[in-house]
Parts: C-alpha cells; sequence; structure tokens
C-alpha cells in the first residue's frame, strides 16, 4: 500500500473550495470574453529549442525538462512565451490585432515557499499588433481589469500604472540613459526599505547628490491624477521619450475614463518600473484596498516585439496577468473569500423508502428536464441521517417522496432555509425551485 | 532564430475551432454539475511511486516520467488514478457516494498515430460510495450520457449497455470461469473478425464446440431492450452471478426509462465487454448512429474497490469518460463540427476616423455595461478596411460613429446580416443588440 499523497507546493482543493475557485474562473472568463479576447489553450509540454528559445538564468532552473524518446521537452513557465510561439506560427491565420486569452496551469519547479506554487494557474490576456498597436489597448486592460475585481467583489481595489517611457526619458535626461536598469532596481525598494536606503544605494551607484534629489522630485509627485499628470508634464525635462510617456499617460487616462472606470479605481504611480527589460510603455499593478499585504494581484504592460525569437515580423503587445492560485490562496488566507458550498445542486429528491425510489427517480427526470441541478438520495438509510446529509451539504431544497405523496401523484416540497414543507404537484415544485 | 512548432500528437487550435471547442466543454460541464457532479481538479505531476503504485506494461512505457531535485514525477495519464489517491487521501473531509466530475488534459507518450494524442481531454465523471453503490447510479450514467450529447446535437447516438455479471455467470455455468478471460478477449472481435474466425478462435483456446454454441446463442439475442431482456432471462442458465446481472440490467433499464430516456437512445448489447480486468457489473459504450467509424465516443462502467492501493477502505464506484480531444478531431475530420465563429463579440464599434474615437470608446464602455460582448475597431485604416474586418470575423452588429453621428449623440448601427442600418441613440441601439 502507498501512502496517498501529492508534493508541496501543488493546490488541489477539497470539493467546496474547487466551487470557489471555479467561480472565480469563471468570473474572469466572462468578463474576458466581454472584452472580444479570444480562447486558447496551448499545449502543456513543448519542444525545449522552442519553448527556451529566449529562457536562461533563473528561470531556466526552474523548468521542468525532460527527454522523451527523441524529444528534449519542457513544460510551460508562463503563458507569454507558448503566445509568441503561437502568433509566430499561425501569423497568416490570425486576425491582427490578436486579442486572446488563456487560462492555463504553468510549472516552474521553485523551492517550495509559503505562497509559492510549482503548478499554477495565470489567466492572461494579451493584444498583439502587428508592427504597430493602437495606444487605445493601453486604456483597454484596465478596464477589463476594473470589470473583473469589481465582479469578484473583494471589496475597493486600485489599478495603478505608470509610463515606462516616463521613467526612462526623465533618467535619460539626467545623463543616467545607461544606468536605468540599476536605478529603476534600486528605486523598486523605495516601498520596503524607504528613501533613506534607496539614496545612500543610489549613491552606492554613483548617482550624484542633485540626480538623486531629481529623481525624487519625480517619484514624490503626489496628489489627484490630473494633478499628478499636470505635475509631471510641468517638469523641466527636455527629452522626447519622457514627452512621449507624459502624453501616452494621459491619453490612456483619458480613454480609461471614457471606458467608464471610476476615478477612484485607479491612480498614476510613477514608482511602478516592472519587468525590467520587457516593458516598454503602459505598466500596471493592481492592490486590494484592504488587503496591502497581498501586493499586486495582476500586473501586466506594454512590450514591444514578442516573437523576436520565432519570426521577423514585428509584433508589439500588451499584456496583463492574474496569478488565480497565487490569489485564491491568498484570498483563503485572508478570510476573504466565503459563502462556498458543499453542492452545486439545488434539490435533492429523497424517498422514504425504497419503495417510493422509482416515483423519486421519475422525479430527478423532471426536475432535471426542467433545468434544475438535482441528485437523488438513494442510500437506504433512516430518514434522520437523509435529512442529516442534505443539511450537510447545504441543498437548498428537499423534494420528500413518502407513500401517500407517490399514491396522489405529490411531493413534500421542504425550503431548507425556512424549514417550511408543503404538499404540492411535481410540476408546481418545479416552478417554486425555478422562481428563487 | 527557432521556427515556431510543436510536437506532433498534440492539438492546438485556431480561435474558430477553440470556441467550439469550449462549446463543447461548456455543455458537458454544464450536464455535470446539473446531475450533481462536483468538481475536481487534481495536479498534472505527481509523485511517481503513488501516480505509478498499479500501473505496469503498456501503461508505463507511456508515462511522462522525469527527476526534478529529489523527486521521482510523472504526469497524469488517466483521471481515475488521480481520483482514487484523492478520495484515499481525503477520505474524512469527503461526503460519500462522492460525485465528481474531472475535464483535465492526461499525458500519453505514445508513437503518434492519426487520431492518437499524447496530451487529450478526458471528461470524466464518477460517484464512489464507501463499501456498497445503489444501483441506482448504474442508470444515472447514462442518463447523464444521454443528456450530454442531447445537447452537443450530433445526431442520433445510442447507449449500449450490458452488465458484465451475465457475461462471467454465463462463462461459468458452461465450465469457462477460468478461461473468462480470453473467452471474451476473442468475442469482442466479433465486430472486426466475423462469427467464422471467432469460432474457429475459440476452437484453438480448446473450447468445445456444445460450448461455443451456447456461447453464440447468447451473443446472437436480438430485439427490443424488453425482448433481450425476456430471452436473456429465458436462458437456461443456474448460476447465481448470472442472475444477479440478468436483474440488474432489468432495473437499471427500468430506472433509465423512469428517468426519462427514450427507448430509441439505448439498448442492451450482450457482447459489450470492456476493460476486462476492471469492470465487475454494468458496462457502456456509447455511438453516433450516423457515424460508426468512430467507434465508441463515450465508455465506462462499475469496478470494485478503486482504492485498494492507497487505503483498506472498500471503495466501489461507477465511472464513464469522454475523450474529447479524440471526439473533438474525429467530428471535425467527419464534417459534423460547424457554425464556428471567428469572435466571440456582438457588436464592434467603428470610429469613422481618430477625431470620433473618443465617442467610440465611450460606446463600447456603455455597451459592454449592458453585458454585450463588445470591441473596437481601433486602427487607423480605412472604411473598406474596416468593413472588411468585420465581415471576416463575423460579428453580428456593426456600430459606426461618423462626425455627424457623435456631434448628435448618435450611433449608426449596422446588422451585418440584412445590412439594414440606422442612426439612432446609444440605448436604442443596445436594446436592439440586447433583443436578438
Amino acid at each position: 500500500m502507498v501512502t496517498p499523497r501529492i508534493l508541496t507546493g501543488f493546490m488541489e482543493l477539497l470539493p467546496e473550495d474547487q466551487i470557489l475557485f471555479n467561480r472565480m474562473m469563471d468570473t474572469i472568463r466572462g468578463v474576458y470574453e466581454e472584452f472580444g479576447f479570444l480562447p486558447l489553450d496551448t499545449p502543456t509540454i513543448e519542444l525545449s529549442e522552442v519553448l527556451l528559445a529566449k529562457a536562461g538564468g533563473e528561470t531556466e532552473k526552474q523548468i521542468y525538462r525532460f527527454q522523451k524518446g527523441d524529444h528534449d521537452l519542457a513544460l510551460r513557465f508562463d503563458l507569454t512565451v507558448p503566445l509568441a510561439r503561437y502568433v509566430a506560427q499561425h501569423e497568416n491565420d490570425l486576425v491582427f490585432p490578436f486579442k486572446r486569452y488563456q487560462m492555463s496551469k504553468v510549472f516552474r519547479g521553485e523551492r517550495p515557499q509559503k505562497g509559492r506554487f510549482r503548478e499554477f494557474y495565470q489567466c492572461d490576456i494579451d493584444i498583439i499588433g502587428i508592427d504597430s498597436l493602437p495606444l487605445y489597448y493601453d486604456a483597454e486592460m484596465p478596464s477589463v481589469i476594473y470589470h473583473v475585481f469589481k465582479k469578484l467583489d473583494f471589496g475597493p481595489f486600485t489599478i495603478r500604472l505608470n509610463n515606462r517611457k516616463v521613467l526612462n526619458g526623465f533618467f535619460s535626461s539626467l545623463g543616467l540613459a545607461d544606468q536605468i536598469a540599476d536605478v529603476l532596481r534600486t528605486i523598486d525598494k523605495l516601498d520596503k526599505i524607504g528613501e533613506e536606503k534607496v539614496r545612500l544605494e543610489l549613491g552606492e551607484l554613483g548617482i550624484t547628490e542633485a540626480q538623486t534629489d531629481s529623481i525624487m522630485s519625480l517619484i514624490h509627485i503626489k496628489g489627484s491624477t490630473d494633478e499628478i499628470l499636470a505635475q509631471v508634464e510641468a517638469l523641466p525635462v527636455e527629452d522626447e521619450t519622457f514627452r512621449e510617456g507624459v502624453s501616452e499617460l494621459k491619453e490612456v487616462v483619458s480613454n480609461m475614463r471614457l471606458l467608464g472606470m471610476p476615478d477612484e479605481n485607479f491612480e498614476v504611480d510613477l514608482t511602478i518600473a516592472r519587468g525590467l527589460d520587457y516593458y516598454t510603455g503602459t505598466v500596471y499593478e493592481t492592490r486590494l484596498d484592504d488587503y496591502p499585504q497581498l501586493g499586486s494581484v495582476c500586473s501586466g504592460g506594454r512590450y514591444d516585439n514578442l516573437t523576436g525569437f520565432y519570426t521577423k515580423t514585428n509584433m508589439p503587445g500588451i499584456g496583463i496577468s492574474i496569478g488565480l492560485t497565487r490569489l485564491f490562496s491568498q484570498l483563503k488566507e485572508a478570510g476573504i473569500l466565503t459563502g462556498g458550498s458543499k453542492t452545486l445542486i439545488k434539490a435533492l429528491v429523497v424517498p422514504m423508502g425504497p419503495d417510493q425510489m422509482a416515483a423519486a427517480v421519475q422525479t430527478a427526470g423532471a426536475f432535471r428536464r426542467a433545468g434544475i441541478s438535482t441528485d437523488i438520495y438513494s442510500l437506504t438509510k433512516g430518514m434522520k441521517q437523509k435529512m442529516k446529509y442534505a443539511s450537510r451539504i447545504g441543498v437548498p431544497y428537499v423534494i420528500l417522496i413518502g407513500e401517500e405523496e407517490a399514491a396522489a401523484g405529490k411531493v413534500a416540497l421542504k425550503d431548507m432555509s425556512s424549514s417550511e414543507q408543503k404538499i404540492i404537484s411535481c410540476e408546481e415544485a418545479i416552478q417554486i425551485v425555478l422562481s428563487r
């Protein structure tokens, strides 16, 4: 005999939680589809040569990679590389801009830590253009995420956005073009280590105090969205990239409002950099206001040339991702996820004894044909145990069928929340359950 | 540069087909949930020691198995072994009978052949009991499948059922108890090689002509379901298992009818054996009547003691599985799958020029808030190209916004099927699209 178990770092849920998890998946998918994103489902296993064309360093170490027959194979570690491969491979069959969503498991053989998973769902949307991609989409992305988190209903949330061109151009104007990566990496720690230590570290990088003051003057711009935009615009920076970034930021904010996003759900945050060697324009993070400890629950941004390793066609894009497994586990731990149910059925048909089984089966058939999720209690147990089972799974209605009911062609409908019970026809019972 | 490609034996679809595939998934899931099956999502990667506790021979050769760190890992090759592991592991947390569905990819490193996949979806339902499981469920299984194929709408279909006890008891009464497996394997070829060759092969197994005649008298019973049941019951067989099987078969048929299954969608077929060392009671196959070449598109049956490798608790069960990737690819090839769409949106907002982009964005926001899947055409192209795009993706409605419309707070709603166009308010347009 083998002890039944799974590896650490893998999430497997009991039905009650799985129902909650699937509800989140369905909500996200529904919004993604409402915005016209098309479904994609790439293989879990790909050729290492193709999947790892770009990878290296830390990523490569985490890959589940193995040999089967003549093939060097690997499990996908994100959904972006398979997307790049897919659009390059099917360039001639797809309509661009290509908007796709994929909600699939990805695999990373990390050392297991709290909140880290080796197998987890990512729910990604990306829009890929050929040669160019309209700036409108930079507003559509946060609008999608706004609708997702509105529907997920975990309380107030804020989508923070920035534009990498603002940062890049600004640093370039300070003569720090070559050190952008280092500076941004240091600034990224502002929240964690505070300004003083950031200043020290910048000093260690050879940044002068005057340069640091300038940097801080940008980073510390605060106020309403419009105030922030006005202050950034008023900065005495002579740099084309910077100006382009500011102008883009303004247009994105304007479009977000036109799309109906309330100001309370977004803010411009000039400290956001994200994926240093990846993003090139608008970048996003999303926080649940009441649970800052969760960090960003949804991030992304605009990138150039997604498919450089696979095709000569230039394909810029924009994408955003929800790490659903991690988010679910965090929400669960924080006690935010409630309202789980042990069952998906609306009605449980309970025959009083074996002689009523035929009538029960018939009744269940009629309920299901009416589109009501229905189950039959078919074990030969006492009435007390039958009702205990009904309470335990939390089914809203029980349909009791005793000798008298069966003979009269009736059922006893019990509303489990009020404990009210009435003897009515099967059709009437169906109407009541449907109307709830 | 690396050529973007995937391995043979892996299915990856273009959006139009992926939409069709997902629609099938949703239909199947909807019916599974209507019958009270609970969702389960086990890890893709399991410990080899646990996953392969039972496996051996052919199965083991097909496994994707690899080492990562200290762990000997394997990808699941079906959904039944993970279910066995799961119910044994969570015995105390689950409510039994435990009804679960799982619709996930499984992995088999087979040599790629036409119609064989190395990574494919299985859509399984199983019901697991502790110590025993009511016979009612043997009728529920085909009833679920009836509803699934009714909703999938691929024309007439027949669920064929048998009971292994009928076969086992019958052969036992002939003194062929030890040769059941061999005889059944030979009989299984009836469709393929014909009676004459089956008789020859049975002879080679040492079966006498008298025994073969008896076997054929069982196998050749034909007629309506009730006629078949009456003939089987009338056979002069003195064997308890046989009698039990016949009685079960009768009750299952009776319950199937009570559940509302029409006789035209099922038949008793005494030649069905399936998974010889696995199934112990009712067994099923499903054929699409107009496409017999597809073989069984959905099979399963009742088994004893699912979890013997993981727990001392005796857990009998019943299950049925749809191999969706294979079915999809077969249906596609047979030309049965139609009605695919290149988009999920109902409305495409098209600004005439860049000056109408703001009005377009606003309009799209209003449509989406009304629950209409909407997209914006945001590329700066000519009107002809914009409309060509709309036709190409097959969107039902286009909302045109020109200078005049924008100024008057109106939109031009174009019904793409009739080419009719009218200038109305945004709210009126929303009502028309919603009402379709």
